[in-house]
C-alpha cells in the first residue's frame, strides 16, 4: 500500500482565517489513484516546525505532498527549507526563469525582482512547470520516497496535480486498487441502522471496510474494498451492497453523490409528476432544497409560505373554522394545507409543513419541536407527526428532510 | 503562550468524503481566547495511528482537542483508545446514562444497547455533557496538559466548545487578555473596502490587528487587541471602530455575531413594518434566511415562490402581457412581482427576485447569473439588476444577500 501524507503550511490556516479546501480535493484524487492518505498535517510559518514536519512525514509516508509557503514574500519558507532538508543550494533555474518571464509577458504585466526569485530553485529538485502561475512545483526523491511541493492557490495546485503530479506518481509507484461505494439512507438513525445490519457487517471480508457517515437527517454508509483488480472489487462490492437490500432497503434512497433532493427530483421526473409546497415552520428551506437541484423547473411549480395566520386563511385558503378549532399546528390544518396547495397550484402532488420551530411559540400541548407534515396526491393524503429538538435550525432542517422522505415513501411506484 | 493541537479522527476525512469544517471553526474560537493553535493533524480509524498521534500531540501542545470517532458504531475507536492511553478502564457512567436516557425520552425515541454503551466512559475522565446529542465529551488531565474529546458532528461540537470547553480552558490556563470586535459590511468587495480604509488601517497601533473575513455576499472586519486590561482594550477598540464610520459607514450593517437577516429583522421590528416576499430564482433561500431568525413572525407574513410561468400569472397575478412582452427576468416583471405580493399579503414592504440561476435557462440576451431584484413600499419601488456567476448555489446566495441589502438601503429612516 502506497502511503501519502498531506502537509499544509501557513499561519492563515492554523488561525482559521482561510479554509483549507485543497486537502480534501487532494484526498479524493489520491484515493481514486489507489494511494492511501494516512495523515494530514498543518503547520505554521515557523522554520523549525516545518523541518520537524518534513522529518515526521518522511518516516510515515512514501509520498509527501506539500502545499503553501511558496509565494514571493518573506514569510514563505517552504523552498529554502526544502533545499536545507535535502542538503543542496538554491540556484537560478534558467528554464523556470524563462517560463515565469513568459507568464508575465503574456499578461502584459511587469515582473519584479521578487517574481524573478521564484525561479531560484534547489539544485536537487526536478522543476514541475506551473502553467497558470508563477511559483514552480518542486519534486524531490530520496530513498524511494517523494516530496512534492506545490503552490497553495487552489486552481494552480489542482492543475499541477492533475496534469503533472498524479501521472508522475503512477509511473513511479505501483499503485494498488481501491474501490468505494456510498450507500445513502434516510429515515433511520445510525444506531438503529447498525442494529439492522449488524450480522451483515460482521460477515464482511477483511479487505472490505464499512464506515457510517451520519449527518442531520440522513446516514450514509461507505464500503471500501482493497485489492488488485478494479472490476473484481466493483463486482464484489456490488454483491455486498445488494445483500443490504433485504435488511435496510426501505431506507436506502440512492448511491454515490446524489442527495435526497436530487433523488426526489429524479423520481418526479421519471413519473412525470409535478410538485407544489405549502411550508410554514420550515420557512422556505424545503423549497430551497428542492430548487437547489438544476432543472427542477421540470417538476416543481411553486410554493406558498403562509407564515402568518391571516396568510394561511386569506392567501392559501385554509378554512377559518379548521384553524380556529385545531390551531395552525394540527393534523386537520396540515391536511388542508397539502390538499389546497395541490389544487391551487394545479400539481399532482402537494406537501406541507406546520410546526413550532422555536424557541418561542410553544404551548403546553404544543411544545417546541412539534411539527406536522403531509403529502397529498389524487389517491391519498398521508400525514406524520414529528417531535424534533429544541434547536430552531435543526428543526427546520430535520422537518424538511422528513418531508423529502415522506415524498419518497408515498409516491406511486414507477 | 498556551499551545493547542487539533486532532481530527476519521477515515472519511482522509479519503476526502467529508470536508472538515470543524477545525477551522475551532481555530477561530481558540484564537479569540488567546490560545495558539500550533498544529492540525488528521489520522484515520486505525488504533496505532491514533495512539501515536496522541503521543506526538502531548509533546507539542498544552491542549489537545480531539473530534470524531465517538459514534456508537464499531469503527469508532477514540473512547477505548483514550482509556488505554490514560491507563484506566471503561465503566458505565450513571449520570451520562441518565442524560442519554433523557435525551431519547424527550424525543420519544427508543434507545438501543449501542446507545446505552455511549454512557460507558473511561473512569479517569471528567464527563462533559452533550446537551444536543448522545456522545458525551471527555476531559482528561495529566502533567498540566488537557486532552478533550468531542463528537465530530459540527453542531454538537460547537455547542460543547462554546458552553463547556472554552470556559473550562480559560479557567485552567492563564490566557492573555484579548479583545475582538467584528464589524460587518455588505455591498462592497474586499479590495474596494481595503482601498477605502487603507490610511486608517496603517495608523492602527501595533497591539491592534485587523483581519478581513470575506464570505459570499459580505465582508467582515475583525479588530483584535492584545493587552492587560480588558476595559482599556474595549475602549480603545471602540474608538478605532468609530473612526471607520466616515470612511465606510454606508456599508456597515452591524457588529458582532448578528447576520444581515437578523439586522433586517431588527430594523423592521423597530419601524413596526411588515414584509412579504415573491422569490423566483432564489427558490426559497431568501425566505429561509429571513425565517432563520427567531421571532420573525413579528414582521414576516409570508412568501410566494412562483417558480413556474403559470404560477407567476395565476397565483401571484403578474399580468400576462407584461410577462409575454418582457419575460420573467425583466424589470417590468420584477416591479409587478414586488408590488403585487405587497398588496396581496397586505404588508408594508414587498420584495422580489427573478433571474437565471443556471446552469440551464439562459438565452443570448439573458445569460446565467442575470438576476433582477426589487423592493416596494407605499412610497417607492426600487429595482436592481445583478450579473452574478456561472454557479447556481452562488447565484442563489448572492441574490438573496443583495435583496437583504436592498431592504437595508431602502427602508425609511427609523
Amino acid at each position: 500500500m502506497i502511503k501519502a501524507e498531506l502537509l499544509t503550511i501557513g499561519d492563515e490556516i492554523l488561525y482559521g482565517q482561510i479554509v483549507d479546501t485543497n486537502s480534501q480535493w487532494m484526498s479524493v484524487e489520491l484515493d481514486k489513484t489507489g494511494i492511501k492518505v494516512v495523515r494530514k498535517t498543518t503547520v505554521g510559518d515557523q522554520a523549525n516546525e516545518i523541518l520537524t514536519a518534513f522529518e515526521e512525514a518522511e518516516q510515515r509516508a512514501d509520498i509527501i505532498l506539500i502545499t503553501g509557503g511558496l509565494g514571493p514574500t518573506s514569510d514563505d519558507l517552504t523552498k529554502p527549507l526544502l533545499a536545507k532538508y535535502f542538503g543542496c543550494g538554491l540556484g537560478m533555474h534558467e528554464e523556470a526563469l524563462a517560463e515565469i518571464t513568459a507568464f508575465f509577458e503574456s499578461r502584459g504585466r511587469e515582473m519584479t525582482e521578487l517574481n524573478r526569485q521564484q525561479a531560484a530553485l534547489p539544485s536537487c529538485c526536478t522543476k514541475i512547470t506551473n502553467p497558470i502561475g508563477t511559483a514552480p512545483g518542486m519534486w524531490f526523491e530520496r530513498n524511494n520516497k517523494v516530496f512534492m511541493s506545490m503552490p497553495g492557490v487552489p486552481h494552480e495546485m489542482k492543475k499541477m496535480m492533475t496534469e503533472r503530479v498524479i501521472p508522475k506518481l503512477k509511473e513511479k509507484f505501483k499503485t494498488p486498487v481501491i474501490h468505494h461505494k456510498i450507500i445513502r439512507t434516510i429515515g433511520i438513525g445510525e444506531s438503529f441502522l447498525a442494529d439492522k445490519i449488524a450480522v451483515w457487517e460482521k460477515s464482511l471480508p477483511p479487505h472490505i471496510k464499512l464506515a457510517y457517515l451520519p449527518s442531520l437527517g440522513e446516514v450514509k454508509l461507505r464500503l471500501t474494498a482493497f485489492g488488485n483488480s478494479l472490476p473484481a472489487l466493483q463486482h464484489e462490492v456490488e454483491e455486498w451492497s445488494e445483500k443490504l437490500l433485504p435488511l435496510a432497503g426501505d431506507y436506502i434512497y440512492g448511491y454515490g453523490d446524489e442527495p435526497i433532493e436530487a433523488a426526489i427530483g429524479k423520481m418526479l421526473r421519471e413519473r412525470k409528476l409535478t410538485l407544489s409546497i405549502a411550508e410554514s415552520c420550515t420557512g422556505g428551506y424545503l423549497s430551497h432544497l428542492i430548487t437547489s437541484v438544476p432543472g427542477c423547473s421540470d417538476y416543481f411549480l411553486g410554493t406558498m409560505i403562509p407564515y402568518a395566520y391571516e396568510v394561511k386563511m386569506r392567501q392559501l385558503g385554509v378554512k377559518p373554522e379548521v384553524l380556529e378549532k385545531h390551531g395552525a399546528v394540527s393534523e386537520p390544518t396540515i391536511v388542508e394545507m397539502a390538499n389546497i396547495v395541490r389544487a391551487k397550484f394545479n400539481t399532482d402532488i402537494g406537501v406541507a409543513t406546520s410546526g413550532i420551530a422555536g424557541p418561542g411559540g410553544a404551548t403546553p400541548e404544543k411544545p417546541v419541536g412539534l411539527v406536522w407534515i403531509a403529502y397529498s396526491d389524487k389517491h391519498q393524503t398521508v400525514t406524520k407527526k414529528l417531535q424534533l429538538s429544541q434547536d430552531r435550525a435543526i428543526n427546520i432542517r430535520m422537518a424538511s428532510m422528513a418531508v423529502l422522505n415522506l415524498i419518497r415513501m408515498s409516491l406511486p411506484k414507477a
